[in-house]
């Protein structure tokens, strides 16, 4: 069976792996103050090409939004989300359990609609009760969305000078900021993100690490005494060295982005396969997320070659269902489909 | 100026403070174990008109909604509001504090939709992926709502229904319950809401009381050391007494309900002097809080001599204002109100 | 049966039952914008005899104690605390709900030991693996103790000058302090209190009100927000007044002075009758709690006739038990105790 | 510089690593339903020679500790703790974080004193205000000890029998379990925890992994819902098979405990070399942390060669210091500590 199901249904990249072997007989200091973690944060400053910028790893995606999240905002502050954000819908309400409120806001395949912020912001802040309201303290967007979609420079322009305008922070879950950086559509680099975001992160677990987020604030912002949150949250990783022997290797010889183009370029003719076979897809999407409307007697005989994600009822007949590649995904993997869909058709 | 900006810029109904005065000099033992709570919760059971039922008093509204939520929901569980809820919107994030995500449902005139529930509640248990998912474990409504307008028997009933077969309770607040059991326009009494609810509330600060609110549960379903959960909440009142008397007086001869009557009749009689100067309503409330579309001309002038709510903008050259009665309102308050308005108009 | 049990266990000052009773038919905007709230601050503020203070109401000890360390302390902080502390023993877990850690230390009769306090703040500081720990952020005493002890000029004067010296807060509970204040043995002033503590409240529960406790933040040092904070805890009172009004007439006439004084009077007529009749004190307290151990024989046939409260186990034959005067303690309550003791004898 | 710092200072058991990379290409579902998680629970289950255990995989100590102490504690609840244990004094406040108190007991050399439980749990029910405090719901105790020291059969089966009878849990954390286990003074063996422990983890961090712990639930007590709550936690490791592969290596063919005998062996060599040149030790342990008092000059010039962990001043003299063997430690460090040894003194 080969499988689209997800993009952290493998391993990790074979370097990470030789990396560990090579480095494993090494002692280091615990808890993050190894040289691997030192290295990989010098790598990653350098790959953003900014000065001044603080690196912080941490295990996986939703532990780092929880942690961003909660020390970041003051009090009575909760953070803006568009309605389909993954903090709002899939992690389990770990936002609200640090005591703070994700507040909805409408969408479009994945995107917050600027004017409905704009909106949101400035009817909070007109209305007289709203010291009986939960302030809005930070904007929170993936990149790429749920939906696989990327905002444009301008629109994280106009996000961030929003952002600003009201003194609340921008925060940009990367968790698959690879497939986001090296898509053939966007206009965002990563140096772009860093001037402005006001605090984001490189996902690792789903490009090619075996887990591992690396968060970088922007503005010498990293909240006072961040070792201790993090402990207090169940976060310290004892062996720290496993974030950053991988994430050195990562951003060694731009392994990063070269195993990013490999998710793109598999879905970019991926998508040609369904497209030249008149699939519908159910969204536009630049990256490494496809999303195509299946007919149900379809997807289920797919199902029996090839593993994909179901996403949602699309109508009484048809269903939108997952592709997903990664740095992981070959070019047989998607010769196999090609004639399992043959096949199928 | 004559007052219709709230339900709450009284001080008590006179019986109360007569109450407290004559009871002051008795000592009684703390935290709820006095004769009036005792009396109080009787008459109350018998208001309601039914048996095995658990009442505790609480101090306000806020705290009422985040005790009863966070008692009764489990770990992995939320609640689900219309997006206008109270929890929702206006207190602060008070429930997030405790823990737990509020899901926001479409809602209409303050009520939830049930085609949309049934809707949420149907996908959530058909996602494959609801064990990343907050579970609804509660369905939040008020009645009054928000907007002042009140849920039909057969509406709630259909709730009730849902939430028994998906196995989740339904919380009724009823901070404004006198209002909406003394409505013209409603066929819910008091022991329907006992019978359809698993929990609810009558609420006191907002009908007669200096503070207080009587939190019912209808099923023996009072959580476990519930006293150490309000202490751990820092909501356990020393003196008692205080909740006990005030309500052990409300529930005296039937004062709750005929000073509720007394907002709906002054409310009607509000309604009618608007409705005879052509003024638009911005919603038909059946209930004390009636909301007035207002230019913005007149609006201005008419409050210089009477104090209102600000609701929302309805317009470039309009906004919708809210005025409440409450059991406090008088005939003379409504004779001044209609001079005024042949003034201003 | 006469009342020994608690101090608050009566209504309130008759004072205040009057003034709520003349107030009533007032309006008044809620949540603390009244009038009433205005008045009584200036009235602290004049009775403390400084300027700058900012003074806030809530409405009971331990909500206070768990609002005034959360939003004082960061995110890394706890607070320090005596091990019999209130905080640490008899608020169900109040403070740790809000996610902050109570460090107990080493106290005597209810008073932390100053050596104690210096070497934890200095051994903490000192290890390496301090990050890995609670960080000490502010210390919490209460004046009096659980145990009715006070603290002396001298060392409330350490104590803070500890605090300053390390950065953190100096709380005072003062849910008993005109108790406190008009102790015979006392050389602490209001003015003291404000000048060497951060934050502390006056406590009206116990000193004659119905509820409430007034905090007293002395250097500009209230949370911002914190309104959205009280709001978040469910501690926000819809009718402010009913605490403005019954602080507000506590400070005029030097009321709460006078009834404070009454219990510490009441409380040496009280010792004396048991000192003359050779009973043995626990511990020798200064303010209106006494704790005194008397033969399980003759608690028994005491208990019939005079309530008071179980404190603890002494030794096989006696027990501790505590009694409290108030503001509301008569002589015609001392004469008979002491005609009850006569006949226990 | 050799290192004796601590056990968590090398990568993993090569074994590990091998295992790693031989199933690197392999696909599986993420969060823990990969067939290595399944594999590793059944030798888990095998080895322990138990039926009807539930094993789940989390990634570190303190998230384990935080995880199961919330999830299996009630509202009302609290944990008690010897004084020096690790959840009290050194995770940052990650118990409170989840909003439950953690009561210190008196302790001994590490391990709770049984007179003191029985003391605190007949008074608290004794207590007639025990409503007002936190009730214990769970005894935590670690096996190993934060000093290395081990409970003797007779002593957790002592301490078990009093949890049931109060019919409160007892968790203990096995970060260090095997070298507990391979202690050459111990009579407890993994069986022994199973039958007498509600819940308890196997420690990988420590014991040869790169990360991950083993909690056991012995009663089929696990927690409903216990993936949500992980995952609202920030817990849950999208790539479970991290923890699968390396729990399942650590249990084939016996490789936990024969690597926690090389620790055991090794601190007994390190013990001799230290004990036969008359060094004093502060404290007696039997397993791979050993506790030497050292004069201060002789301190500063081991430490010029070799690692190891200050751990508090003995006297003005000297100083308590902390080696840690581990299952990567050689024979070769021993001989060179103790070369350096005869160079230093």
């Amino acid at each position: 069976m080969i499988s689209f199901e997800s993009d952290y249904n493998n391993g990790a990249h074979p370097q990470i792996i030789r990396r560990l072997s090579e480095t494993n007989s090494e002692t280091a200091p615990g808890y993050g103050a190894d040289r691997f973690c030192e290295s990989a944060k010098e790598k990653i400053c350098r790959a953003i090409g900014k000065d001044n910028l603080q690196v912080e790893f941490l295990v996986g995606g939703t532990q780092t939004n929880a942690i961003v999240i909660s020390t970041m905002l003051s009090d009575n502050e909760g953070v803006l989300s568009a309605k389909t954000g993954h903090i709002n819908l899939h992690e389990g309400g770990a936002i609200e359990y640090t005591g703070h409120k994700v507040t909805e806001l409408e969408q479009k395949n994945g995107k917050i609609l600027i004017p409905e912020l704009k909106k949101y912001l400035s009817d909070f802040f007109a209305d007289e009760n709203h010291e009986h309201m939960v302030a809005p303290g930070m904007v929170y967007i993936s990149h790429p969305t749920e939906y696989g979609t990327l905002y444009t420079k301008e629109e994280l322009t106009c996000i961030s000078k929003i952002c600003r305008e009201y003194g609340i922070s921008l925060f940009l879950d990367g968790a698959r900021l690879g497939y986001g950086l090296l898509s053939r559509e966007t206009d965002v680099s990563l140096k772009d993100i860093a001037e402005l975001c006001d605090v984001f992160y490189i996902g690792g677990t789903k490009v090619g690490a075996l887990c591992g987020e690396a968060v970088v604030f922007t503005r010498n912002n990293k909240p006072k005494h961040f070792l201790t949150s993090i402990k207090k949250r169940g976060a310290l990783l004892a062996k720290g060295r496993l974030l950053g022997i991988q994430f050195d290797t990562l951003f060694t010889d731009n392994l990063y982005f070269e195993i990013s183009k490999n998710a793109i370029d598999k879905a970019e003719t991926l998508k040609e396969l369904f497209r030249s076979r008149r699939f519908k897809f159910f969204i536009d999407s630049p990256t490494n997320q496809q999303f195509v409307i299946l007919d149900n007697s379809v997807m289920k005989k797919l199902g029996e070659k090839v593993s994909f994600s179901y996403w949602e009822k699309y109508d009484e007949n048809s269903t939108v269902v997952r592709f997903a590649t990664s740095w992981a995904t070959t070019d047989d993997d998607l010769k196999s489909l090609s004639e399992i869909l043959d096949e199928v058709i």
